[in-house]
């Protein structure tokens, strides 16, 4: 039943799935929704959404987890992937997350926090295996990758097709270029080489340091 | 009536902007709706998206129009525009062609290509004032911009503040640093002095070029 909430979710958002469409999509009974979910749509947008957002940071962890890999690969490997994972489910699916986020109303605080929760773990999860030093330019650049996937979905389901994907990750993949550190293990001989030729770049940690 | 479902449409998308919604919201009696949109909810909406989409391009307009502004500061200066905007309109609304676009269902064909060809628009727009030689790479770059700023809505939407909006803001206009072109009028000094110390990256139109 999570599994087709999920699917709901993943369409349509809040809109999509109400208990009546639950039912009709997983072929559960009515009564059983009722006795497995007693608080009902809420509380079952609420699990499957946790369920959703654990395997996003599953995700996330296999993603970026291999530091062998330099960083610009790996953000080009996971846009690829997921614009193919995207075209594969029919061009029609985006993160369930994020449909919700944009159907809640102000009535909706509780499911607006477990929306907020997801996405601050997933920041937590990507900046944990990225090479920068500080907590903050970590932090930071992980929230560009999340937001940069979720704008990628919806450009990708208005034109139905994974490309909006591919162009995110390799702009990402530029930017971590441009900006990566040399004081960690990151093998990334390119980054290293243009660091080198502007060596003021060093002092700096991320665009938080730069002024307008 | 169609600034109301602009409304309803930017704050729970498809969901939240049916016809019983919209009559609340506007005051208008049920028989102007069907009088005014005898298409009724599709209609309305395509009327409200395209009405909104048109705000949009006026808005990118002013945004990028002015190329004495370097393209780095013109970015940072829309993000906080419009984590500005979004704090001052109660954190509660979005965009609501995202909106639509995660609401939609197999059955919404024309809506969705009534989103697509307003993302289109814009990206076309935007494209029309960035630097870059060649229509690819600005198109390219148009997309990232776009993407990012749907993305950033979502994220400052579960976090009910700005921050988002600002975050992306600065690392697009560092990506925008690390890339611009030399070959344009784009006055941006500390670019192309960057540029002049690697100058392999003359020969670089952007990302698209590059191998994975």
């Amino acid at each position: 039943m999570i599994q087709a909430a999920e699917t709901l979710l993943r369409e349509s958002g809040l809109a999509g799935a109400g208990i009546k469409q639950l039912v009709a999509r997983s072929g559960a009974p009515v009564g059983s929704v009722y006795h497995f979910f007693p608080g009902g749509k809420t509380q079952i947008v609420t699990e499957t959404l946790r369920l959703h957002s654990g395997k996003a940071v599953k995700l996330f962890a296999h993603a970026f987890g291999d530091a062998a890999v330099p960083l610009p690969a790996r953000l080009r490997a996971l846009f690829r992937k997921a614009a193919a994972a995207f075209e594969a489910a029919g061009a029609d699916k985006s993160c369930a997350v994020a449909c919700v986020t944009l159907d809640l109303r102000a009535s909706d605080d509780a499911l607006r926090q477990v929306c907020h929760a997801s996405f601050s773990q997933w920041v937590d999860e990507i900046a944990s295996h990225l090479p920068w030093p500080d907590v903050d330019t970590r932090r930071s650049f992980a929230m560009m990758i999340v937001l940069t996937l979720e704008g990628a979905f919806i450009l990708a389901r208005a034109e139905q097709r994974g490309n909006a994907f591919t162009t995110a990750g390799d702009w990402l993949a530029r930017l971590a270029q441009s900006t990566l550190p040399v004081l960690t293990g990151e093998s990334d001989a390119p980054a290293r080489t243009a660091l080198r030729r502007s060596p003021h770049r060093r002092r700096r940690s991320g665009p938080r340091t730069r002024k307008a």
